[in-house]
C-alpha cells in the first residue's frame, strides 16, 4: 500500500482539485434551489400563518440531530410558544448572483412566555475558511433576555458572549503567542461547561455556538489563495505545498481548546439540519405530526387500518415513499 | 386536536399541492446538478481509471445503508474484483430537458473471478407512481451467470427472475381477482426467503430487487391525473377525493405480499445511497480510505499526530468539515 501511495502522489492534488470543483457545483446548486424555491416558500409562509402551532408541531417531529438536544424544560417553551421559524439565505437575498449560498440565518419567533422577554431570537451562520485549515460554519453568541431565575442555560449563554467579546478584542496576540493560559473568564466558562450534568445543556445553548473565530477578510484571503493555487496546478505549474503556508501544526491544539470553550459544539450540525432538512421539508414533517394525531382519533365511519395509517383521512399523500422525491431518507 | 383537524380540512389539500410543487423543484434541481456535473464526472472517470482499486476502496468506505448488506463472502469478490462503478441518469442522457431525472442505472464492472462469468452487471431503476398509491423506485431482477456451485444468492436471484417473469405474463387477472393464492413458483420463493439464515442474504440479491411492478404507461397515466387534479384545485375548482379513484383498500395487502416475495426489499435504499451519496462523493470516500492507510504507514521524516490524521501527507484537504460544502453529514 505504501508503494501505491508513493506511485501516485500527483493524483492527490488532482483529486483534491476535482473535489473542489464538485463542491463549487454543490454551492451553485444551493443558489439554484434558492431561486426556484423562493415563490414556494412565500406561498408556504402565507399558508402556515393560518395554521396554529404549525412550526411547533414541525419541531416536535424534528430529526434526531435536533431532537436529541431538546431537554424536557426546553420542550415546554419550544412546543408551546414557538410561533414561527424562518431560514433566510441572507447573502443571496443581498446578492443573488454572487452572495455565498452557504450563509444563512435562523429566526425563531415566540409568543409571550415565562422564560424570556424576547419575541424574536435570530442567529446567523457564515461559511468561512481559516488560515489554520478550518472550513465550516461559524457564528457568534446571541444572548437572551431571561426573566428572573428562568435562565435555562444557567448562565452559560451570557458567559459564552463575554468570552467571545473578550477574544474579539484581543485575538492576534493570543494566537501568535501560542496562548496556553486561559483568561479568567475563559477559566470560568471551561469550569462551568465541565460541570454540566449528564443530561446535557439546554437547547438554548445552541444560541451560544461559535465554531471558530474567523473574520470575513481572513476567509476571503484564504479562499483566494486556494483558488490561485488550484488555477496554477490546472495550468500545469508546480505549486508549493499548502501545508507550508499553514500555521504551525501546534495551532491545531487551539481547536481542542475552542471546543472546550464552546457551550454547544454541535451547533453547526443543528443549524444545518434546521436549514437543509427541517426548513425545506416542513410540510412533510407537519403531515407526519397530523398522521400521528389521527391515529389517536376515532372516526365512526372510517375503519382504520393501523398499518396503513398514512392513508387515512382526506387527500392524503400516497402511503409509500412520500419523502423520496429525490432520494429515500429512510 | 380533532376540532383542529375538522376546522382546517382545506389546508391538507393546499399543503399537499404545495408539497408537490416543492418536489417538482427538487426534481429540476437533480436535472441542473446533472448538467453542471457532467464534465466533472468525465474528468473524474479519466483520473480514476489510472488509480487501481479506486472503486473497490470507495465501496469499502460505503455508508451503513450499503455496507450493512455486504456479507464476508460478498466482500471477497466485491473488494478484490470490482474494477469500475458507474451511475447513469439514462433518461436525462436521452433527453436532458424532459427526461425524468430520478431514473438511473448502476453499472458494476468486475475482473475475472471464481464466482461468476459476467464482467458487467447493470441494474436500472425507474421512478413510478402506481394506481394503488405507490410512489418510488422500481426495478427488475437481473440474473448473474454464476459458476458451478458458486451462486452466492443460493438460487434466490434466479427464482426472483422466474417469479417476476410469471407476474409480467399474468398481472391484471391476478390483481383484479384479489389473488390470495400464490403460484407454485411464488410459494417456493416465499419459502426460500423465510428460510434465510440470521446473517441475511448476499449483497448480490440486490440485483433481484423489484419494488413494485408498475408499467411506464400506468405511471404516466397516474401522474397526468394527479397533475390535472392539482391544476383544478389551484384554479379553485372542487375536485373529488383522490382516494375514490384508488383501488380498493384491500389491495394494500398486496404490498405486504410483494415484500414477502422481494428477495431484497431495501433495494431502493441501497440504490439511492449508491446514486446520491457514494457516486457524487466518491473522491471523499477514496480520500478517507487513503487516510486510514496512511495511519498504518510509518513516515520517517513526518511526525504523525494521530488525532489530526486527516491532515497528514501532501495537499490534504483541511482537517475539519471536509464534507460540509452544502451541509454537514456528521
Amino acid at each position: 500500500m505504501a508503494d501505491q501511495i508513493e506511485d501516485t502522489p500527483v493524483y492527490y492534488e488532482e483529486l483534491y482539485d476535482l473535489e473542489r470543483e464538485f463542491e463549487d457545483v454543490e454551492v451553485e446548486i444551493i443558489r439554484q434551489q434558492y431561486i426556484l424555491s423562493k415563490p414556494l416558500y412565500a406561498k408556504r409562509a402565507e399558508l402556515v400563518a393560518k395554521i396554529p402551532k404549525f412550526w411547533a408541531l414541525v419541531l416536535e417531529q424534528a430529526p434526531v440531530e435536533i431532537d436529541e438536544y431538546i431537554q424536557p424544560t426546553d420542550a415546554n417553551v419550544l412546543y408551546s410558544h414557538l410561533t414561527n421559524l424562518t431560514v433566510s439565505r441572507f447573502s443571496l437575498e443581498e446578492d443573488e448572483k454572487k452572495g455565498d449560498p452557504r450563509n444563512f440565518l435562523v429566526r425563531f419567533e415566540f409568543s409571550e412566555n415565562e422564560y424570556f422577554e424576547d419575541r424574536v431570537i435570530e442567529k446567523k451562520f457564515w461559511w468561512r475558511h481559516s488560515k489554520d485549515g478550518f472550513e465550516g460554519l461559524v457564528s457568534e453568541p446571541v444572548t437572551i433576555k431571561w426573566k428572573e431565575g428562568k435562565d435555562l442555560t444557567e448562565g452559560l449563554l451570557d458567559l459564552a458572549k463575554a468570552v467571545y467579546d473578550e477574544q474579539l478584542a484581543a485575538p492576534k496576540e493570543a494566537k501568535k503567542g501560542k496562548q496556553t493560559e486561559l483568561t479568567e473568564k475563559q477559566k470560568t466558562l471551561k469550569k462551568k461547561i465541565s460541570e454540566t450534568g449528564m443530561g446535557g445543556v439546554s437547547f438554548f445553548c445552541f444560541f451560544g455556538y461559535v465554531g471558530e473565530i474567523v473574520s470575513e477578510e481572513e476567509s476571503k484571503e484564504v479562499i483566494a489563495k486556494e483558488n490561485e493555487r488550484r488555477k496554477k496546478r490546472q495550468a500545469g505549474e508546480k505549486v508549493k505545498d499548502e501545508d507550508e503556508d499553514m500555521e504551525d501544526e501546534e495551532d491545531l491544539d487551539d481547536d481542542e481548546e475552542d471546543d472546550e470553550l464552546d457551550i454547544f459544539p454541535p451547533g453547526d450540525v443543528v443549524a444545518v439540519t434546521i436549514a437543509d432538512e427541517l426548513w425545506p421539508n416542513a410540510i412533510k414533517y407537519f403531515t407526519q405530526a397530523q398522521d400521528q394525531d389521527l391515529d389517536d382519533v376515532d372516526f365512526e365511519d372510517f375503519e382504520e387500518d393501523d398499518e396503513e395509517e398514512e392513508n387515512s383521512g382526506n387527500a392524503r399523500p400516497p402511503k409509500k415513499h412520500k419523502r423520496c422525491a429525490s432520494g429515500c431518507k429512510h
